[in-house]
């Protein structure tokens, strides 16, 4: 096995610096686009230049490193936006470890021509479009959507990319033939890997996400004045549906199945007045399509029977990911680094969460590893991994980087978009 | 019967400037201390003073013009405040009317000597402090609370007067012995009047108001990896509480009970994230106070038995108004007033909005009256009234202030506060 071995101060030193962009005591406020998230970019930037990487940002925001060196190239990446109240360690953790392993390599002679590039995919957390950064890379993503995308801050997207300067720059799209796979590490963000023991985690399947709105249109009155049987009240419809879902839901839902109840806004949300109208955000998550359709028709079902004296409309939300496999030979290189590094203390598992990987995949081979989310808090100011946790997973991700290049073919696989 | 007439074109087209004051569409958004709220003030001071009135704008906001007649003196007012997104006649109605009747009485000389004291009390929609205006004329407003309150707007209430321009300035108060009584004109804000057919409502009651925090602790995680029976959401406890008040209050409720889940916030309230926090405002209104302890207690019950995996705690929010009897000899004044304009057209009635009337009715023999509301619709940009309603509304009040005062003694009644 290799004997590469990263700089553990050098890239635990750039993390804590990531961690600075958006700081808010323990946690981090950078969502895409943010005043925070796009001087984070510009600093990475200059982060991947030093490392010798051909870097820019791109259109959509994505920051985008390129080894000089031919392929057969390893993509690394992760995104380094941020939900609205975050942790410091969601995304930031696969970037900031992609780039020390691509420093790694460069400066050890006999990984020095291997060809390694960075991501660090824009709006992941989808504060305008989720995977926006990935789907655009790997031709994925549809252009009309990008013209008319309104943030969670009520900027339209385009709006936002002409205020960080990004107007009219190239938009990067993968090189076809250029790479044998995509490799992300990733926190866990979930209790299983601590809960059993072990410190890294090889991804087999990412479930897949729905996202649906659900509109309820009442009508706006007085509080005091309208009596109860007059009263069309969106936000009671609202509640009524949420709890229907949460009854109903466990009767067809599978052993991984979530489901979350995450946005609920009221118009105009004041106490004297009863809301005319009111919207939900519903998402749910399973590691099969098949299941993803049976609650996607069920929530169709419960809305076409609230439907009534409250108006209710259900809404796919665009930004829906299939499950997806990873790739079998990534994933055994992987779990092959990993034994090397915590010998059976590493163990195959899905993953609850979405990564761009799932977008990657659709293009090319592509694995994730994990490493153990403490508490399994994440999405969440206390989300965090111990220290040594973090360099073993960039460590395990540098010996497979190397492993996987060395045995790459020169023509490696690529798929149509 | 008195011949005293009002300006029917002046009334309405005061009324109808008053609107253009945060006009957004046919509604208006024009809450306390906004910028339109405050130029509405400057603009409504100025009238008054035009009436002949002695006018200002007090240390909380109040507009207050003072006849220069001695006493008694009857006291009229409403509100130029507004909700979040409301209609344009809840409260404008009663000051404008509350002018127009001092102005006509000014003009005809066997009124020109009776007092009429004009009031548009700031806050009554609760902005800031509900009913702000009206409890500091009464002294019936806790101080501390001014310094500490927080607006809708998240500005503090001394700041929003500091920017106002009326910090220092002298607080109106209730001076002992000038009054004879408080007269309310509003719209009704409910269905009733039109229902019936009836012009007048001539009210008898106003039901108390109370409002309660109810917040909820959870644990906030990430949507995707959090399996269910891990999850502490605290938006799902919120939703089932709600409907638990819905299912629980009509079992104890009276025939003119209501109640509304207002407000809903869920903390960070993102679709991929599991709340962490989640916050409900419910308001409940009755004509009974013994009605209101028992729904009140029934929520503590309810908040406690919900307390565990998720923390749940109840809070009383301040701003609470008891039912209160409007005042019988002033309310057959007005009822022989509606009598003589609308005969066999107008009904006593209990109201379902609160109203400063209610705590002017504290410190003197209060009363009200009502015009129809179009459909009932009220804090609605739709809310309307026949500008035939309104003229009779305001004509209806003239002539119960007439008689009041011609049949007031010299030294009227007043309460401590």
């Amino acid at each position: 096995m290799s004997t590469l071995t990263i700089n553990d101060e050098r890239f635990l030193s750039d993390l804590y610096h990531l961690r600075t962009f958006g700081a808010d005591g323990i946690g981090v406020i950078r969502p895409s686009l943010s005043t925070p998230d796009v001087a984070a970019r510009h600093w990475l930037r200059t982060r991947m230049e030093e490392a010798g990487l051909e870097a820019q940002i791109d259109r959509v925001g994505t920051v985008f490193g390129r080894s000089p060196r031919p392929g057969p190239a390893l993509l690394l990446g992760s995104h380094t936006d941020t939900q609205p109240k975050a942790g410091w360690l969601d995304g930031a953790f696969g970037v900031m470890a992609a780039l020390e392993v691509a420093r790694t390599l460069r400066e050890q002679p006999e990984t020095a021509g291997l060809a390694v590039d960075v991501a660090s995919w824009i709006d992941e957390e989808g504060s305008f479009l989720g995977f926006l950064g990935s789907r655009s890379f790997c031709g994925l993503q549809d252009l009309s959507l990008i013209d008319t995308a309104t943030g969670r801050d009520g900027r339209l997207l385009v709006a936002a990319l002409a205020e960080a300067g990004l107007a009219g720059r190239p938009r990067v799209q993968m090189e076809d033939g250029r790479y044998a796979g995509y490799l992300e590490a990733h926190i866990e963000q979930g209790p299983f890997l601590e809960a059993d023991g072990n410190r890294i985690g090889v991804v087999t399947r990412i479930v897949g996400i729905r996202t649906m709105l659900i509109r309820f249109t009442g009508i706006q009155n007085h509080a005091g004045t309208t009596p109860m049987p007059m009263r069309k009240d969106a936000g009671r419809a609202l509640v009524e549906f949420v709890n229907r879902i949460h009854a109903e839901f466990p009767k067809i839902a599978g052993e991984r199945t979530v489901w979350t109840a995450g946005r609920i806004e009221l118009d105009p949300g004041a106490a004297s007045v009863i809301p005319g109208a009111a919207e939900l955000t519903l998402q749910f998550r399973d590691p099969e399509s098949e299941m993803m359709n049976r609650l996607q028709e069920r929530v169709f079902e419960l809305a076409a029977e609230a439907d009534g004296d409250i108006g209710v409309e259900a809404i796919m939300e665009p930004g829906t990911v299939e499950p997806v496999a990873m790739d079998e030979d990534l994933l055994e290189q992987v779990a092959a680094a990993a034994e090397s590094h915590a010998p059976n203390n590493w163990v195959r598992m899905p993953s609850g969460a979405g990564h761009d990987a799932q977008v990657l995949a659709l293009r090319m081979p592509s694995a994730m590893l994990f490493v153990p989310s403490i508490g399994g808090i994440s999405h969440d100011f206390a989300e965090d991994t111990a220290d040594e946790d973090l360099v073993l997973g960039c460590q395990v991700l540098a010996t497979a980087v190397e492993s996987i290049l060395k045995a790459a073919p020169a023509a490696p696989p690529s798929r149509p978009a």
